[in-house]
């Protein structure tokens, strides 16, 4: 049975790309069957990566049987995870989000967490020379994921590796990596096809703030205008989503890729209370921009206050 | 303030020397202010090792504060460390052991687990080219860890990685491997100044066997018949330490290294129906024998039934 390869749910490019990368390895170079999963529909610009490289859109996990082989990238968290993961056989985990508490291994297994921005970029380092016989196609997913997490470079979190190994990807690759990225971002952009609903959980963590479940949900745009024209029925929808997820409130940050700021709607005076206390900010309508912050990792996450 | 590095409570060699080695790395290469620490006395192996090679036996942590920088090496256990461990700020984990449930850090750090028998392996990996610059202490420490951890390459966790960093740091010391693992396995098996109490405990795990908690201790020897002869003490003082530690039953395994087999102690029907159960033993008396078992993690742990 092949080893399943996935990253967390409702993936993003790095949860998308980071399996297929890996899979490759498993199977080119250290001759384990694997298999890329996805644990639900990829994002635009996922969706987006796959075209463009022509890779393989990988099946979306609908069951995973006990005793499965499986090796877990860019989460460690298992609310992200299919809830039966610890009866899974898991032989490997990549990551480079904080460690949280509950996946558990049978026998020791390699576990390799940095504080990068990218998962892909770990894998770079891992892989090594062998990254040589990668296709066109792995080599264009990492570039990709780097991109992406990194925001071209422009988020806090990006350090002097994940810029370095994008840069000699584009280059092997023979890409322009404004102009990639700058298409990247803009089939991120295009969200008019989802409901309210699908944008509060499209790229969204759960965070306990004093024992206050909040669903800190970010999206990343070059052009926040058709979100910002929704903001009336995102701020209605998100009560519903709360409860349906089991917190208390939701925190929409809509953050401008190019401005470089991020834009947090602001429905009540739990939200105010929490923009003001965390962020300085002064909040007068229901929305406050809130400039340069970009990482909900680095930025949002660490400030929260209430 | 200094980071503190350290291992588990009950330190044996590995948890004494892979400190030592991590904070020498973090000191002089890194620019880390760090500081090696010990949770509890070290065994009289690594006591020897300390002597041995001219290191300083670390201090003794007896309170860890809040929001101490600490690195954990050797575990990523929990119930093998401080009760407020997640209150600290843990910056790094290197370990050997499969993950369990519990630790949580702030932000994402490095977490390197790999699968060789030795913590101090890992970190020869990690050090590279700077290992160059270490001093005979650290490099000793290193060599005494894997030969520990091995039982001089017997243990069946032993991997080519192992042997081949031991053997290059015995010809860099000019040290011959087989007479100095027998100086630190003469002094493992001095056990006479100990209790009952302190030997069930020296080198113990507690697991869980479906909802009945045990205590699964080794005694690493190359002297066996001492012990043996203490055997009805050591039986007597196990309700007592079992239940003093909240495990329903104590189960000793006496190893012997030169002779690659343990001796399990069998004070009663339950733990005769486990030795039975978990590896065919046909027990008759007190004692079975077990031949070929030496390692807790690759032979008797997975192989536990009831």
């Amino acid at each position: 049975m092949s080893t399943l390869v996935f990253g967390h749910k409702s993936p993003d490019t790095d949860s998308t790309g980071s399996p297929i990368i890996w899979a490759w390895y498993l199977n080119e170079i250290k001759g384990v069957v694997a298999k890329p999963m996805l644990l639900g529909e990829p994002n635009t610009e996922a969706l987006f990566v796959l075209e463009h490289w022509d890779l393989e859109k990988p099946e979306i996990l609908t069951e995973l049987a006990a005793d499965t082989q499986v090796v877990i990238v860019d989460t460690n968290n298992p609310a992200e995870l299919p809830d039966n993961i610890n009866d899974a056989d898991i032989t490997g985990i990549i990551d480079h989000h904080r460690l949280v508490s509950g996946l558990e291994t049978r026998s020791p297994i390699e576990i390799n967490i940095q504080p990068l921005a990218c998962t892909a970029t770990i894998m770079y380092k891992m892989i090594g020379d062998d990254w040589a016989q990668a296709p066109r196609g792995v080599k264009g997913a990492a570039l990709s994921c780097i991109l992406s997490d990194t925001l071209e470079f422009r988020s806090p979190t990006t350090t002097q590796e994940d810029r370095a190994v994008a840069e000699a990807l584009a280059q092997d690759l023979d890409v322009d990596i404004s102009e990639y990225a700058a298409a990247m971002f803009a089939a991120k952009s295009d969200v008019s096809a989802f409901s309210e609903e699908e944008l509060l959980r499209m790229d969204s963590k759960e965070f306990d703030l004093a024992g206050t479940g909040l669903r800190v949900s970010v999206l990343e745009t070059t052009s926040p205008a058709p979100l910002l024209a929704r903001k009336d029925a995102l701020m209605t929808a998100m009560p519903g989503v709360a409860e349906a997820d089991g917190a208390a409130q939701v925190l929409l940050f809509i953050v401008d890729i190019l401005k470089e700021e991020a834009t947090l709607l602001v429905p009540n005076d739990m939200v105010k209370h929490i923009a003001e206390q965390s962020f300085g900010a002064d909040v007068s309508g229901d929305t406050v921009v809130l400039p340069g912050v970009m990482s909900r990792k680095k930025q949002i996450i660490p400030n929260l206050k209430m």
